[in-house]
């Protein structure tokens, strides 16, 4: 077989379908974000960011950048090994005991990265409770999806968000095989929410355990940033909240928490946890900096709220249609990836706004979109030339716009 | 279910079989290294680690410190986004850039671990190539044999570094199916290396890909620290070249280096590379230091084999049995886990020296050892202290002698 020849052809499928990607080479500014250099063939330029993670802007906070520069200094580069192998470090146990003080829970266990978090807790659970069935939301991440299938147990997959079609479900299993209802709380593409209390009380009428993945809601949601539980006062009712370091806690690395005995299991018999270099310490302290900051500080958080309000009032008096939903994350529609990536290339050239595109697969194929996150950081004018750009556009070609 | 009853009674099991797992929680002395601080209930006391995987103190190297640091400044704390969605930053594309060179490959592609490259890797061209067979050694990493599993596809697993084994099972299988042989350089519990190029004679002659895992073996083997393939002058006859950062190197992640179409269709298929948040700019440029410095370098290559062969000597001197390899891992053999952990509990708490026990399913039973890895900053006293005390523990308990 012409090896080279099949990975040729298989990526000539991608650009013939326009969702090939390309990244934007970029260079963070710190204490200007969400300003970046651009690195291209010709030179480099500024460019405004409008679709980053660090949704409240940590990365750059002066108390998370001082941990993890203190941390280099005093502990050095890497961790040096794996948790079991010399690669525990005293920040790796503050940071868990952070953690499971956020959200109320005995325990918690760190990973590389929440992708690898819900890879290893889904699928190890899956492999050792025998007989276990995992009800999976229908739009749940990619890395559950990984785990639930690496689980090799039974998986009932059910409609998004519909608490009906759930319990329906969880009825036709058998009353006696354990369960496990593994669910999002902001759902990262759409940015809408899971109804927790409600799946909460399917969970405690069929006995089932609770995963709940609030990665794009630890640190902006909830007065201590616990996320959607702890806002809604219910963090106690679910069996497993998993979270990621990487997002609006500005760092990198992912977390579950949950009972002891359960931390400890996975801690024991997770391969994705055991047999992999432990995170460095300087990104432990930076995440126990990130973690404690927001635990008190609400700034941030109004901030957010605020700037997502005001881009979504300044959108609709444009008529530009992006998706209604209670969470920070304002998805555009365009419905066609070679025009939502032609948006994304004008935008990026003519107006120095970086926002990438989103196509399949993250996204079903015709619901392509801008995916825009406003951060506390964005200012006005910022928000104005934003919008003023999207305008410019939609004016110019056949692009829908939301009837006023 | 009574979940929580099952959790304990699997950790009982493990209890019972004196293989649970207790992390020593440790502070690494950046500058005092291998000494590091280690934090019990009762305070804290020094410790030197004897188990360290940064084999060369990279970690502690002034100009990855450095280049960690100023990016910090520079940059901040995070990547702020999967590569795709904001994420790529100026130094991952240098660091790819460095990793391509130092292998002599067209491209290389970065990954959040070692673990993820090749859980990813392979998964992702099983999963793609139809009919493919991987060809895996027996004793391949936790890390590729998840990767094969996820691959879905035909696999043949090879008696470990067995040509005629490989030859045999390759002659068996359909002459017309693709094929890839998958191997490590350096076996990071034994020590012992593969036969690099007679495996790649194999792959020539019935046409298979190959994937070599060079985690314990970059950064100290070479005369710019390729590996072992760089060494024998053969890194051209591989397919894929894949890595750690956090060893040798000193920080954390993963990486592969191969043709520029094979990178670029894992970059584009492969789920473990794509929703996941990107490496912090800081850990790419604190690497791209260590790369730098070692391409040149040849004292902490040097140093570090010199003690290791004083170690093996002054080892032999004592009759204290370790498995003999031609590498740098010095596998001293005990065969019970229970006796493993004894021994290291009282290295650590009577003579300060730390030695993880390694137990199954890290390794085989009763293949349990003390796998000790010099590094060119232990002193002579050091090496006098650890072969001291290890005789100590061995004349005191029934601990079979080598046959000086
Ligand atoms: C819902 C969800 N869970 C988990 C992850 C993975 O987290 P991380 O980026 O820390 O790997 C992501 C995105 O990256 C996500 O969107
Ligand atoms: C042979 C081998 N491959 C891959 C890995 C994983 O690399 P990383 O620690 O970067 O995840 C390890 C150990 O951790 C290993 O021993």
């Amino acid at each position: 077989m012409d090896f080279e020849a099949f990975f040729k052809s298989e990526l000539d499928g991608l650009h013939e379908e326009g969702r090939y990607r390309v990244f934007a080479d970029l260079e963070r500014q710190r204490g200007q974000f969400p300003r970046a250099t651009r690195y291209t063939e010709n030179g480099s330029h500024d460019v405004t960011v409008w679709c980053s993670n660090d949704y409240l802007g940590m990365g750059q906070n002066q108390a998370v950048v001082e941990a993890m520069k203190s941390t280099i200094d005093h502990c050095g580069a890497g961790a040096g090994g794996t948790r079991n192998i010399s690669g525990t470090n005293h920040y790796h146990v503050l940071l868990e005991q952070e953690l499971a003080d956020l959200h109320g829970k005995e325990s918690a266990l760190i990973f590389t990265s929440g992708y690898i978090s819900n890879w290893a807790t889904l699928g190890t659970l899956g492999q050792k409770i025998p007989g276990l069935i995992i009800f999976s939301d229908a739009l749940n991440h990619a890395s559950m999806i990984e785990g639930i299938r690496y689980a090799k147990c039974e998986r009932v997959i059910w409609k998004h968000n519909d608490l009906k079609d759930l319990e329906a479900k969880l009825k036709a299993a058998d009353p006696k095989a354990p369960k496990l209802i593994a669910f999002e709380s902001v759902y990262s593409m759409d940015g809408d929410i899971a109804p927790i209390n409600e799946i909460c009380d399917l969970a405690d009428r069929y006995g089932a355990m609770t995963y709940l993945d609030e990665v794009h809601a630890v640190g902006m949601y909830g007065p201590r940033g616990g996320g959607v539980a702890e806002r809604e006062g219910i963090m106690d009712r679910l069996t497993i909240i998993e979270g990621t370091l990487g997002k609006a806690f500005g760092v990198m690395g992912g977390y579950i928490t949950a009972s002891t005995a359960l931390c400890d299991f996975i801690r024991s018999f997770a391969s994705g946890f055991i047999f992999t270099t432990a995170l460095p310490p300087s990104l432990a302290a930076g995440a126990v900096a990130s973690i404690r900051h927001l635990k008190t500080s609400q700034i941030e958080r109004f901030a957010h709220q605020e700037r997502v309000r005001r881009l979504r009032s300044l959108l609709d008096a444009r008529g530009i249609p992006h998706m209604p939903n209670p969470s920070h994350i304002v998805p555009v529609m365009v419905g066609d990836a070679a025009k939502c990536k032609w948006i994304s290339d004008i935008l990026l050239d003519n107006f120095n706004i970086y926002v990438q595109p989103i196509n399949y697969p993250t996204v079903p194929k015709k619901t392509e979109r801008l995916r825009i996150t406003p951060t506390p950081l964005h200012s006005d004018a910022d928000i104005d030339h934003l919008v003023g750009a999207l305008h410019q556009l939609w004016s110019r070609c056949a692009l829908a716009r939301a009837v006023a």
